[in-house]
């Protein structure tokens, strides 16, 4: 997507090829700066700070970081260090470990002089490989937003809410459920998203509605609240999210609040898609609620980050001093509140028998 | 409610006799001050600019509004400027429309010579009124609350969850959805209550967990995204909320957000109670959807107000430069997702019949 008029994408090599060169997410929306990784540490620490996050850019950063790894030292052990090491930064991220394997296998049966080869190689093609799963997820997506537009007859902008960032700055490029909006508005079909500012950490208000605002994209941002009134109000033609961990039964594990989201939709008729890479199926878990759902600090809810009058980031208190917080970082809506499942091959109802039917081979 | 062991109320007439104290609301939470309020203009000032707040208080607000008016100039032209003046400064909430009816008739049929002191008589009693009806509501409220918690067995603290704040500082005392909380705690009955932080003005975060931690009710703060997953897990025993305007079909207006927050309760078999005094219900209108939506400024969305490291109250931006934002202030739960209304004459179902059941004489 583009950043200035100029495309990018998250993850790059630097000149020297080796380096490994990505988005300082922790200073958006107050600042677009690069940050170069020079080694598998580099990009273990970045993981971990969260100077890049989602889960699909998780696992590009990590391959990247093996390949770093094998460029310095090629040996079984240093492989197997590395690994664990970068694993080891987000341990619920599914992408992360999934990544990881599909490096350390190959690289383990490889000689280690190619080693390093092999590793840039293939943390190239998983890169590549995201950003056509996601080009695909915006291709079948934008087919049906397109459908819902010319059925609303086509008389005003497409009205699209969603939560949390699923777009660009999640993956490698164009994003999970953000990839049909980009593709619509080069298409030039008319769209305006909600953004929900999705506290605490406000990833709409810090990096959707940046990243949108950087392609040209009309957006406006509401707080987390707003978003029902706005779809009894008949204000909203359709929701699109992302999702952390969908479940063999079409439960959808996505940035707290989804759920709320989902109710609303519901409730007035608001047509409720989730967008994913085949990846984020989790076949081996039944339901939604088997999943694991991560407490995460109070001070993220006390307290929030924001660029003061002279440009800096700061950090300041909402809370009075010494109040407690509960801080579940996730929610599960039920299939029953999902439209359909946005794939890399299509559109799957959130079942068993309609992921299924798309991902046979899979689920067998 | 007690302020370090001192009782307060929210607004209070001055030692001359004239003048008008109220709490700052807007520096709370981080400093607790009070603050005078010399004539109309300033009391009109301070309900517009929030630094009072609260359906009922700032009634209260604007009723001492209309005696210091009277104090200044008794003319028939003053007393109706000042009313027009004062229920123009915020749209949604029905008592301040109906604050400043009950002293303009009599004000208008009173010799100009005692005006001001009638219409000081009069203020005094809307707020004395103000508290013995609170009293009552939690009076009825933890009643039922306290049936509640028996249905559960009693074996851990009652959870409630709130939105907003419709607490001691949105009234002259006790509050409204918080009056049921205090009367419990104060009688030994253990209570937890989730604090929706509620962006974007963040009432919960700033007033409500500041007003339960001086009165020493245990809490926990939550983002408001977080009110529908603890509802999943059976962590929410019931909710309260208080209300704007409940129009006479029995819709709830209140602050943005309430509605997702009764869906949830609704999809997860949770009671989902609103406390108002009855002067809060819109005899005349008909719908919720008839009720107008304050919209304010984006700027309340694009950045926030905290305590930063030195103590000081900052804004800082959460959004990028230049981002459009839409902030609509209030949503509409339907009566179908609202168990009760608790009233200070008992609880009603909120329907046209429930309501009339309770108040004959004004429905009639």
């Amino acid at each position: 997507m583009k950043v200035g008029g100029k495309p990018y994408r998250t993850i790059w090599l630097d000149d020297d090829g080796e380096s490994v060169v990505v988005i300082d997410q922790t200073r958006l929306p107050h600042a677009f700066a690069a940050r170069t990784l020079l080694d598998a540490a580099d990009a273990a620490d970045a993981i971990r700070t969260m100077i890049v996050r989602g889960a699909p850019l998780i696992g590009a950063t990590a391959a990247y970081g093996v390949a770093m790894a094998m460029r310095d030292d090629p040996s079984d052990g240093n492989l197997l260090r590395a690994c664990d090491d970068l694993v080891a930064t987000r341990p619920t991220a599914i992408n992360l470990a999934w990544a990881v394997a599909r490096l350390r296998q190959p690289l383990l049966h490889a000689p280690r002089a190619s080693r390093a080869e092999l590793a840039y190689r293939l943390a190239a093609e998983l890169c590549d490989e995201d950003v056509a799963i996601n080009e695909a997820i915006g291709d079948h997506g934008a087919a049906i937003f397109a459908a819902r537009w010319r059925d609303l007859g086509e008389t005003k902008p497409l009205t699209i809410l969603t939560h949390c960032n699923a777009g660009w700055l999640a993956t490698v490029d164009w994003g999970t459920a953000l990839a049909p909006i980009y593709k619509l508005h080069d298409e030039g079909v008319p769209v305006h998203v909600f953004v929900d500012e999705t506290r605490p950490r406000n990833q709409g208000a810090g990096l959707t509605a940046w990243e949108l605002k950087s392609h040209g994209v009309p957006f406006e941002l509401i707080v987390d609240n707003a978003g029902g009134h706005l779809m009894q109000q008949g204000e909203v033609d359709l929701c699109v999210v992302g999702t952390d961990r969908v479940t063999a039964d079409g439960s959808v594990c996505n940035k707290i609040g989804t759920y709320l989201k989902a109710l609303a939709a519901r409730d007035n008729g608001v047509p409720f898609y989730v967008a994913l890479p085949s990846p984020t199926i989790d076949w081996a878990t039944d339901h939604g609620a088997d999943v694991p759902i991560e407490d995460r600090g109070a001070r993220e809810v006390t307290h929030i980050w924001g660029r003061d009058a002279k440009g800096s980031r700061v950090e300041v208190a909402l809370a009075p001093e010494g109040a407690l917080a509960r801080n579940p970082g996730f929610d599960v809506p039920p299939p029953r509140l999902v439209t359909g499942l946005i794939t890399e091959r299509g559109v799957a109802e959130a079942s068993k028998e309609g992921m299924q039917a798309l991902f046979a081979a899979k689920a067998a």
